[in-house]
């Protein structure tokens, strides 16, 4: 990779256990599909499990078994047009939208394909040149993040495909917390500044968080929590889906075209609300921060409370001061909590920032260049990691980002203003 | 149903038997399925075996055992909604083009369903009063007819939905006969006539093969086989593609739009022509007839050769001299083969008549009434079945219709030119 | 064309006559229009008046002139592009639903077209050699026919033109009669026959009125008017357009994919109904003929009723033992009138026959056979010319065509049932 | 307006003459005009010449004589429906697609439109009470630079109208210049540096370009010319449009989904390269700036050349340095010239900054808050100007925004990269 990021010093074993530790948490995630969960890609932007599961393994077997292992012969001869997501410096690929129509490879294929490649990959773990060892474990290392972020998706992706079922199915039996006592909302306020941005450390970071930089920083205050569903209640009781002067042109026009009139997942039944989780249909939890808004309607939910979104430079400052502690996946409750703070985990927060380079940004070498840079226009930055990011997989300087009219990830709202 | 249809004698231990036959049927079609295959909906058109088979279901649930069982219960709330196909009149119903996205009722949930069913239906096909038995009887008849009609949809669905994978899987491990032999094309004359169309007896017939009545059948001949692939690749080779004046303008504009260069399930690799077929991707063989073209194409073909598409009247009167003798579905082969006549099974052939009604048509009552009238509408009439049509399934005056876009039937082109 | 055609019988000054007095109708209804009228295609379907206005020339200058002038040299060598409509056999075209962008050849450069390809007609008509003259004769009879239909385009066209305007303009000043006593519905009773149907005259008729051929004719009655406002109201009323099972399932879904609740040209205002016409925005009046339905809502309205739409052999043998009296272009009023019988003019006549070619059809030889034959598919045959229709451009056998959605056309409805 | 903003020093006298100069510089270029050329709406994004006429009239009738005429009385009661281009909150507006259809106002009524406003303009600049001068003075001022973004609208669209015109018309008969001396290409340096950026004077400007406020600029070097069509013809014949890694993702798609392969405006004829300009089709320029590049284009031949695209604070950095001297409107060549410098004029420069609200940006009051904010999304900022912007007009401040797909404005590209 680049000659600017320093390789990390990582042990053979620790990795070996990393590696096995982050592929079972992946299968562990689809424990409880049935056959037919496997199989479904709701929206054009979700895709099937059965995918993912071989798509992360498809990504080992070509950046590290291809590259690393001399003479390796490819597990199938088709594997890298159906799993390949978006790397069209490998090979041309079958098309995203379609891939719910994949009826083979099977379930039973895949998890054997997982398995051929878990084989050959600890094998190569253990085994390479110690000359080669470095390229290997930063390879490894992203493979594993990769795989992170895919374990994300899986719960996001279930989550919609498991939604657009008129029998309303649970992911989980296990029952929701009934915390419904509200937390008041205080601010933290902020000098100006001159500060620094982006990852130094010697550690894992995307290309995307790097270099580290100069930004100046006007004087703020930002929210010390999340906004609630009943603060969000009285917006859309005020009409904020009516009023166009609260929102950005593309979001008004996006949103009658598709006829929004609430948070994805949100529906009401008898006059009362209620939200689909991974937890089954529930009644709307007004003391819970609100989730799946699309940037649009956090944009004008700001606009309407009289605040803003928050800059990344800013949420990245208050960040840098803490512990990445939150409701993380290991917290087995996979939908956000009322709380106070709520820095990392709970729900990514949409910031004022779009997503574009850092000054001096380099892609990667090879295809890992397309990993981050390609995707540099009209999306949005995201903070903070969610109940459904694993725990250390999160960063302060961890930059997330998608489309504004996007929500079926777990995105929350923190609210900021200048002094 | 209508009083102008006399219900036909039918005795309960014979219809106890086709039912159980006929559910059976259905469930060997499935048998070589993957749990992924069941979940597949590779074009809107086409609907996963799955629902085909939840569906079929729910036709004898909601227009038997809701129609004559009193006090009966659903099986589940909302199985109407979720297997309703177009039946406006018994409620709202999930829609068409999103049934691929069913995870649940899953595979086992919709044997259990069939199961289910199945006892009570034997229940009241053997119990049902005397005085409900001829409006049972028939009923039933219709219910297994639909049912039959649904075991050649999963051919035609499951043959698209392998076809659309990159790994081009096979649905049966049965070897396609090798009969290259082209048989020579002869001519079938007819004088002018006033006749007969139209059912008039006293077994079943669907709504739309009624009431028989007279019509004016001009003298003509017919083509005594079905057109072969030899034959449609001269047309492309002479350009037939290419060459507007061969097409109607709705025709022209579609497979523009839509690129198309040949029949359905045809490709060309390194310069030879290959099918894909249910027995697996094939060398094209020039002695069969070809297959999945649709109207705009069989028209096209046929103004080509100098001919004419037949009215389906025509085609009628011959079937009406013959045995229905053929290629169906109990030969095992589900790919048309080389032959002569070819007037019962081996491919619907496609009439130059649009689908109406006949005069005095009558719908149904009640629900029934959706069967087939309302779809009388810029379709053409298909006569003579086809080789994945159940043989017992099949009569002289059945009419069948697709659009004229339409190619994933099992089509076929015979010629016709007047006298 | 085609030796199965006679030409007529047609002096050369009764012919220079007649296509004066065509050409200068073409340009009388253009008169009213402003510039800025010149130039709309409110839909696709309809082309801006300049568009006509150029492209009935250009079928004189391509196949009149470039077919017998010696020598000739187009007016211009981009106007066989420009105003091509769908002759692919002559060339390439601009695409229809592009014609309104058309800011070159201006409105003059247009009538400057005009003027010089009349020019060069009037002197091939009174100079073609005598051995020449039959063809001639009958392509100058096709082309005038032709300028008729575009005629009627014109008309069409500059209504729906003005419709989409905000400001409602009216095409003429000219004001309504008030008519608005309605006329008690009768019945004509038919008994069943063997008929012959189709042109077989020796004055012009185009080809898809040939041949002449027999047809059975099952004993019907027919309305001796046209269906009313009122009536059509009453079918609103009673949830006409909310009722699944009164219309065809392709009509179902385009009405509510288009949310469609009344015929064209009806809008609400304060309770009120309204009825956009040529002559402005007019109240509805409840006496006069419902006009401007598809299909779709005929076909739904009638079986609403209890009745069918008739098929085009049952209002043929009807209007040939009329005189071809009505309301046409001529009284100038363009919209449909209360009155009786209204068998010829008024409204053209949805039929319940899909328009399809008569046995032994032919198309004319050479470009012209693109005139009819290619538009046989997924429309229906409506009859006896309206309002609209020039008085001397219809005949009993006459065959107008549209598809089951359109109803820019000045369409109504004509009940019928079966004795 | 905002408090913030002070009004500027602005005579009646000279505001007077300024508006006359204004308004009349706009029939100025609608001179060439035919009547047909008025209504033209080549794509969604142009507006037909007539509504643009029209709708610079209607910002002065709603925002100036509504607004401060007491008891004024609309020209028009449907003209604000007409005219109004989005100010949700003066009202609903004819859909933007749908400009095209209006016929009516006719030109001559959009002329009688502009003289009567003038009028009455001109009366209240004259008289209005010295109360309500600077409010009246501040915004005839945002109406007037208003009018002459429109004028640049004008070049821009009515060269798109023309250009979709097979008979490819000029818009001026006057010579382009013939200049195909390339200037070899030198690089500017800058010191890293903390600088203000933003408008703070006390003249007109948008609201978007305040207020004034810090950024940290990197050592970096800019092009000291834009680059030419001979340099992207390298980046084309170096299969530029054919290699993924050079694309943003969303480019890549895009241009793949329209079959871009060379600039908006470029066509090969015989193997040699035109370019369609305002002054007619003609031979592709090797000295001359590449124009109509989208974002995309732009920067993936950024890419390519191993360089990036500057932001917009390293070019506001340099123009606050300079005269605004360049090719504009008054040059009489609406088509960019070969030169050095090109800092203003010329062509628009697309930058590598979102266009976003700079810090503590507020909308301003009432119906003009609609007029900049709620467009900073998904668009990239352009500066500096282009040969169809007036030359009054422009600013070192000045931002310009477009969609990052868009490419019929005249922008070019300038290259850039770090020290
Ligand atoms: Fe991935
Ligand atoms: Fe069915
Ligand atoms: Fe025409
Ligand atoms: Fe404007």
């Amino acid at each position: 990779m680049s000659v600017e990021v320093p390789p990390r010093r990582v042990e053979r074993d620790e990795l070996l256990l990393d590696y096995q530790r982050t592929r079972q948490a992946s299968e562990a995630i689809c424990f409880p599909l049935s056959p037919d969960d496997y199989q479904i890609q709701s929206i054009v932007e979700t895709s099937p499990p059965k995918w993912h599961m071989g798509h992360v393994t498809w990504f080992f077997e070509t950046f590290l078994l291809q590259a690393f292992v001399p003479d390796y012969r490819p597990f199938h001869p088709q594997f890298n047009y159906v799993f390949n997501s978006y790397y069209q410096t490998v090979g041309s690929m079958h098309p995203r939208a379609r891939r719910g129509l994949l009826s083979r490879p099977t379930i039973e294929e895949v998890y054997a394909y997982r398995a051929a490649i878990d084989a050959r990959m600890l094998e190569l773990i253990a085994s390479v040149p110690e000359s080669q060892w470095p390229a290997v474990a930063e390879r490894v290392t992203l493979g594993l993040n990769h795989e992170q972020q895919h374990q994300e998706l899986l719960y996001m992706d279930i989550k919609h495909n498991l939604s657009v079922n008129p029998l309303k199915p649970a992911y989980t039996a296990q029952a929701l917390p009934l915390v419904d006592k509200a937390t008041p909302l205080g601010w933290l306020e902020r000098a100006e500044d001159l500060q620094e941005t982006g990852f130094a450390g010697d550690g894992f970071a995307f290309d995307n968080e790097r270099p580290q930089h100069k930004s100046w920083l006007e004087a703020h205050r930002l929210a010390d929590r999340l906004s609630a569903n009943a603060e969000y209640l009285a917006f859309i009781k005020d009409g904020g889906y009516q009023r166009p002067e609260l929102w950005l042109a593309d979001g008004w026009a996006y949103i009658n075209q598709h006829g929004w009139q609430a948070p994805l997942y949100w529906e009401q039944r008898d006059g009362e609300w209620y939200e689909f989780t991974l937890h089954g249909l529930m009644p709307l939890n007004p003391a819970a921060p609100v989730a799946h808004t699309s940037y649009y309607e956090a944009d004008a939910f700001a606009r309407w409370s009289g605040k803003r979104l928050p800059l990344e430079t800013k949420l990245e400052s208050r960040l840098l001061e803490l512990e990445p502690e939150g409701q993380f996946t290991d917290s087995g409750i996979f939908h956000p909590q009322p709380g106070s703070g709520q820095w990392f985990g709970t729900l990514w927060e949409w910031t004022a920032s779009p997503y574009t380079a850092y000054p001096r940004f380099k892609t990667l070498e090879g295809s890992m260049g397309e990993y981050n840079g390609k995707f540099m226009n009209n999306q949005w930055v995201l903070r903070g990691g969610a109940c459904v990011t694993p725990r250390e997989h999160i960063r302060p300087t961890y930059r997330n980002f998608f489309y504004p009219h996007d929500r079926w990830q777990f995105s929350g709202i923190r609210l900021a203003e200048y002094l």
